[in-house]
């Protein structure tokens, strides 16, 4: 049986990240949305709001080989312990491409026996991002192109509370 | 009549700024420099800086049909308000080239009413970045090449107050 | 009034090069599809079915601001004949910005009263490219979703003949 | 179970592309090499050259899961053929990027069923490309270390026969 | 004879500015590794633990016509003070390739008679970046294949410190 | 002393070219610009035509420390054999960037103790590429600013005679 971890921040999940879910879970016989506890970037949700934000988006795909969840520490390490040998992550753009590798290499270095595979989203969704959006969402944009309705939601929250 | 806006931070104006403002009048009948009010990111000058040193450099250039105004909320909004529906973007390296396509896409699926155009700046000012700008400021290189007199100026004077 | 020209080879028209007339349409008061009598590149259409297929496609649009004609020799000078100070490129990719960038330069080399604009398609057109639909064509794929009719019946047609 | 193919000239197979045909063997159930037949860049080996190079070179693998066949026709109706519903292809580079993203979003228009995942091959292969080689070989650089053995001397004896 | 700098902030040393490090050596007659003591970016390791890690480490590659020095204030005024008129830097990627032309051509535009030159490591460092190397090390890999000996211990002391 | 050389097609040597060489004289005692008398590419000089220009324009220059010569086989043979350890290559744009560290890392694969470093040309060269320019002096375009009057004559000569 073949599984596959899609590690990430998912801050808030986007329409882009649910395209990325769909297209691993048609190759895959399993996937774990891994949502990171710690981010190394500066987060506007808390582990706790993304990951229940995941949970609700993705579980209304009702997908049954798709599950989430969070992890701390190395993606590989937590790969190793899921007995999980392929990563997957989203490419968009030749930035998405030079930190994707940087990272896949740098893990590869770590774990050679992990393997790092790219999926492409619908070019429909490859400028969104999730920093864009929470600067277009503060100036009072309309989400709903770019977030399914719980992340949308949840901005939209935020933003008024702040 | 054909109408544009050209949309920025402009922390300081620099001679690529003036570049495009130039290029742009040729091409529009209306020119507006559009100053951010709120940046997103950390600004060096305030907001009344940034309108003051633009207002005077390019009122230097006695462009008939080029104004300087401050904006707030989404560059869309304030396009339509305006009765605006071309926004302007410089382009100069590829790095560019994602941020602001990601960026006019996005506009566009808030806003397909209005288009972003795009022009290249004279190679000569392809480099010029006001980050780095500030940078070789602060370490005491002369700023003529890079900066219109009452930018460099300013920038100067900020430096020496710090 | 402002004038645009949107000069290329067209081998064939395709649904990304109508999205970029369409676009500039709405931005100039008028705008000449304009068509390279002699193509640097191996082209597959002669000059006069690629001057039709143009017309055809871009005739069905009912645009009133737009004409299609053919031309030789420099784009600037033909710009310069046709009284427009503004070239029209489509950009997709990192790959057309360099070279669009060199061409573009070059001919602001030459002419510096001329001033190429860029404009971004759908991005659901931004991978379509003439070379590879032909070599798709030509393995038997299906064109509708790339091509106008027009083209797809022209270049189906010229394969069989083959 | 999961099926994969890996579709490509191999004018001639290099190590890079053995090291992505070991990834991919060990992600997929099964992996096919799948030689094009027709190849619409100038080949220097011969269809059935390259596939007697491919089936020598990967033999000597050893991968129980791993088989090379030829092909004609588009590779997504190849797919279909063979019930195997993942494309694979190796990134190295930038321009690969731009235009494996073309090929994989214009395979993804014509059989949306399909999908491709991209790997990285290790760096020490990055810089590999067939083209380059050949172009050093007929310089009289030695290859072992970008061919396997049987590649070298195929394009070794080509060569003299020149 | 010729002098170069390579100038940085080597924030911790790694491998791969070691590789640069080296090939200067090959080519200059002597080569400065300057340290930046006031650091643009937040640094990690304050400016004398940058400069006893990069002399260590570069002590130990036992090369005469290298040495380590700190320096404040813009690059091209220090090449100057020590009669150098040549500036190392390093290209990994596109990304670097981009910034490292902006400063560069900045640096050109300040002193015309200073000139950089860019030198290519080994592919196996070419995905090496202090900031990803400082992620993982936090959350507990293992640094030996990045890093020098005194680089990897000072930042397991670091993190263990925390 | 530390010797370099300048390989190239150089079909015709531009103002690109000259603004490299210069760069080079200034930091190697000695520097020796190579013509590929068998070029990859399809050529429009004649290998003794490029040779004679090259000579003519860079004998214009007056540097004591340059040659031109033409040499045939591998560069890193040719560099061994005039007891050279460096080539010099310019890089422009990030087209260029890719294609040159491919050749640059199979230069080195092939020969690890000759070094390729890259200059960066005067931004105001940065888009002159001998093809575009041939394309726009086929269509009458003038040369001056582009070539230097050797290899504009030249061209225009030998376009005259087609």
């Amino acid at each position: 049986m073949k599984r596959a971890i899609y590690p990430g921040t998912f801050d808030p999940l986007t329409n882009g990240h649910i395209d990325i879910v769909k297209r691993a879970a048609s190759i895959f016989d399993e996937v774990v949305v891994a949502i990171v506890k710690r981010s190394s970037k500066d987060e506007f949700f808390s582990y706790a709001e993304r990951l229940r934000i995941a949970k609700t988006a993705i579980g209304a795909l009702k997908l049954k080989n798709v599950q989430v969840e969070g992890f701390d520490g190395l993606v590989v390490d937590y790969a190793r312990k899921k007995k999980v040998s392929v990563i997957i992550r989203g490419l968009r753009m030749i930035s998405d491409f030079e930190y994707e590798f940087q990272m896949a290499l740098t893990n590869r270095s770590i774990a050679s026996d992990i393997e790092t595979v790219f999926l492409m989203p619908n070019p429909q969704y490859s400028f969104i991002s999730s920093r864009l959006i929470k600067e277009v969402a503060s100036l009072g944009a309309r989400l709903d192109q770019f977030l399914p309705q719980v992340s949308a939601k949840a901005l939209e929250d935020k933003l008024a509370r702040k």
